[in-house]
């Protein structure tokens, strides 16, 4: 058991007593960092950055060197494993990331196998391995994957998107076919997040971002019950240290319930969500991760510390809370500020866990 | 007064006995039609269709020429008050609605006034008399506006998009500039409304498209506190009969209740709430309109119908729905995708109705 020296997110994941509130930021090594701008121009481009376990060790650590954040997350992409399943991953200017071969036949579909992580990822596992070496216990790794659902919108229409038409109409129409790439996808996200818990990985969150462009009914049959399939497989126990889990379902904030229910740790909460109520709702069951509008880091560190001063009060007093933006960083956002949000958790979060660190 | 001939969708509104469930599709005038897009070939382009109450009057009628719908809609664009406060609204191709002179300085923002409907916006007045004229009393009209959150962004923005960065840096960073540009918005829409109901509009409803990007606590104070001040300055009567309001908020989901506080008739429903559950928060104080995915309508017959009948169960007996999409119809649906959604609903709603038309 290696309990890394500042093990503050683990615990509020955990709901376990902390003396404040730990922080880490979606997208935290990326573009609003000149830094990671450098180490991409060297890499070429996003996908080999990816690829190469040096390099993103290297910018994982990145945010790490500037900021008292109290996680690293492993720098990848959510798409690594359509691209393992040879869909062809690549990143056209400015557009987001497309397939060359989106899934259009149905004879695709049947063939689709959940990659051996350790082979068609095995750049992955080696960056986790490198990034725990590099952090030697200080702050805690966080593994990640896409959620099946959000794959598979990628899978099928080829791009991310805003109606996904070809999605839903093989949801509506189709159902047996999307349920099957689905399980696919979900048997894919097991085998690949439990290969990075073995290579280091300490904690796991899976990100749904489309999962908010269903339907309440058709979110719980196609996103949400892969993922608690996934949930239920996972490698919960390793070198007898707890690895939570964190869900994250952009526009779910009217799903909490269920979402909670499958077994995870902790929910990641998007900016809509009011983070009293969430937790009035589920914080019985589930930790929460959230959920600063990512905006509002672009204005200012007076501001920032305002709003930050609003998000903690919202929670409340007690442990079971990290704080995050509710989305990744923007990359406009001046580094500055980020420091001033960091900043500012470190200062006003320890009155919130007076009761945590008093003796009984 | 005059009762349309078919009032099911007033009556449902008002949560008043029907025996079926009133249908109507938002954007049920538009380029899924072949007529339609013959109109606007005519016309020349989007705006000069909107500002010539003919081609506005024949386009509102088609969808109604098709398909037995329960309302019309006024065929206008909900940028139609920032473009008579003289921002210059254009359209370029297959970028939706851009301004010309977004709003950058302050004192642009403090020179702001709600234009005189009359004036700047009687083409969309004559649209509304010359479309009531020609309705016949068969069906009701409604007529719209954009909320003032959601013009705020266009004017700040200069265009829709997905961040609205400046308009939340401006909300964070300079409150009074935007509750300034809020406050001119909302006189603007309560006066443009309130000449559409006077030309014969006889239920309004309020699109918020964008007040769902922000966070619980910035909703409730720059969108729905404007959009609850127009609710109590509208005219509510109209010669003897009450004119209903719907507000729509397009992601609000997690807010129903205090959107339902404001006074309105009814709430406008996108896909992703669960129709039951909306019906149990907030069901006994207002009408719900909604939720169908609009990417159900891109599918066929039989899973439309199938889908028709999930929706009405999920709201289940008794009246108070207004079967709609939960967002504006896809402009690649076949039109006979829509003629079976209407049929369905006709065929499939008296079912839940039959409490309301048993002698008692």
């Amino acid at each position: 058991m290696t309990t890394p020296r500042n093990d503050t997110f683990l615990r509020a994941l955990l709901r376990q007593p902390t003396d404040r509130t730990p922080i880490w930021i979606m997208r935290q090594a990326g573009r609003y960092l000149p830094e990671y701008n450098q180490t991409r121009a060297r890499a070429g481009d996003f996908l080999s950055l990816c690829k190469n376990p040096d390099l993103a060790t290297e910018v994982t650590l990145q945010p790490l060197a500037r900021f008292k954040l109290d996680a690293a997350i492993l720098f990848s992409d959510i798409l690594t494993i359509p691209d393992a399943m040879g869909l062809g991953l690549y990143f056209s200017a400015g557009e987001g990331p497309k397939f060359e071969r989106p899934l259009r036949e149905e004879w695709e579909i049947r063939d689709l196998t959940a990659p051996d992580p350790h082979e068609k990822l095995g750049y992955v596992m080696s960056a986790v391995s490198q990034i725990r070496r590099a952090l030697d216990n200080s702050v805690p790794l966080i593994g990640f994957s896409g959620s099946p659902f959000t794959l598979a919108c990628y899978m099928i229409e080829g791009q991310g998107g805003t109606d996904f038409a070809e999605t839903k109409k093989m949801l509506y129409q189709r159902p047996d076919l999307l349920h099957h790439i689905l399980s696919v996808n979900a048997q894919a996200v097991v085998d690949y997040l439990n290969a990075q818990i073995e290579a280091g990985a300490q904690a796991v969150m899976i990100f749904d971002t489309w999962g908010g462009a269903l339907s309440h009914a058709a979110y719980e049959e196609f996103s949400l019950a892969y993922m608690q399939r996934i949930v239920s497989q996972l490698t919960r126990f390793k070198d007898g240290a707890e690895v939570p889990v964190v869900l994250f379902t952009k526009g779910g904030g009217q799903w909490l319930e269920s979402m909670a229910a499958t077994g995870c740790s902790a929910l990641g909460l998007d900016w809509t969500t009011h983070l009293g109520q969430a937790r009035q709702r589920v914080g019985a069951q589930v930790a929460l991760q959230g959920n600063l509008d990512p905006a509002i880091v672009l204005t200012d560190p007076d501001t920032i510390a305002v709003e930050v001063a609003k998000t903690l009060a919202q929670y409340g007093t007690g442990h079971g809370h990290v704080f995050n933006l509710g989305h990744g960083v923007n990359q406009f956002t001046p580094p500055e500020n980020v420091q001033a949000l960091v900043e500012a958790v470190h200062r006003l979060s320890p009155a919130y866990h007076l009761a945590d660190i008093l003796p009984a």
